[in-house]
């Protein structure tokens, strides 16, 4: 093992636990960058600490954003989060729980760390096959952000620093990833997905990210280890 | 007048100021966004405040985001701001009052808040001239952020938004600045500008911002409204 840091995003969930996992696996020490944007599901928060810590994260930083304020969106406003989707169509529309720039103002802080930190390389667990209704999701996006980020910082500019935006789980599908995770000994009865859990944090089991999580462990053909409601 | 949105942040400094009287002079309705970054020179938010009234905005949005956690910079960690530079040399390094990645985490909360107000247009007061150390200053890198930003978000997918970053003083000097404003009669005397303010908000007349303040008057010929500590 090097003793490289990389900045990992990670929300608690199965894409980014997984990336995680990716980013031990290929040597990297990890410190963990988790945000409480004032979403519905604070369960998640959690979920990150245990995480965290389970994959031995050499720093876990929670940062406070209050996106609520910006507004938008499902997961941080008074809109209700949709249920019973027909699954065939998520990602053909960009989903009400779509948070305006979500993952550049993610990346902005990743990046600011990644400076301080002397990390060159950014981890975030973005996927454009199962979400291809979200635009900061997509190669093209993610490109124009690292491009933007070695023109953004004083060790960039010096040449003593090149940002890379490592997204490892791009091209896969949720079925992929679980496969990935399970081969590298990922406990997914840590994670969360559900946007609107119980007060005990039991998984509603009717919300897209619910149903793709559902359909995921299925494909996979393994055991789903998550709690849901009533179930 | 047309209808038409800015999103314009707004430090409450010379330079944000006067970008916002530029905005509104080119017709456009305001939205203030100013951050509470845990800086020292919290006198700079009620001086953003006042401005904000004083231009009419339409709407002045305070965000709170905890750049402490994160560190690297003098203003908002232990690190002392450094006093009495020689001001020939402010600009040659960068300075240590640089915070990593700032106008990119900036930049980032104003293009969600841009998507969800349907403003195209955001004003930003960098200059490349006075602070040709900051690399986020620079034409090139508020250009990579554009084209980012036109691959982030919904709207701009869907050709319903066209985002613009806006730099009306990327090259002008600080006299520049100020005799601009003058001729837009803004009153220099609601601005703050000083790293490192007494309790009561008179600016300490030393910190390297400060001393382009004071060089700013000087050059552009016209009286310094500012309180210094002891004068």
């Amino acid at each position: 093992m090097n003793s490289k840091l990389a900045i990992v995003l990670l929300s608690g969930g199965i894409d980014s636990t997984t990336t995680m996992a990716i980013a031990k696996s290929n040597g990297f020490q990890i410190c963990a960058l988790t945000f409480d944007y004032g979403q519905r599901h604070k369960v998640e928060i959690d979920a990150a600490r245990n995480i965290a810590k389970y994959f031995g994260s050499r720093e876990h930083l929670i940062i406070e954003i209050p996106l609520r304020k910006i507004g938008g969106s499902a997961l941080t406003s008074d809109i209700a989060v949709p249920k019973g989707t027909i699954i065939e169509k998520i990602g053909s529309n960009i989903p009400i729980t779509y948070v305006p720039a979500r993952n550049t103002i993610f990346l902005s802080f990743a990046l600011a760390w990644a400076e301080v930190t002397n990390a060159e390389d950014i981890y975030i667990g973005v996927n454009a096959l199962d979400y291809s209704g979200y635009p900061d999701c997509r190669p093209e996006y993610v490109h124009a952000f690292e491009n933007m980020s070695n023109l953004a910082i004083q060790k960039a500019i010096e040449g003593k620093m090149k940002i890379r935006i490592r997204t490892p789980l791009i091209t896969m599908s949720k079925a992929q990833i679980i496969k990935t995770g399970l081969g590298m000994n990922i406990d997914y009865g840590l994670t969360h997905s559900c946007y609107d859990p119980s007060d005990i944090g039991e998984a509603c089991g009717a919300c897209e990210s619910c149903l793709l999580r559902k359909r995921g462990f299925q494909e996979a053909g393994v055991p789903d280890p998550t709690r849901y409601i009533g179930s």
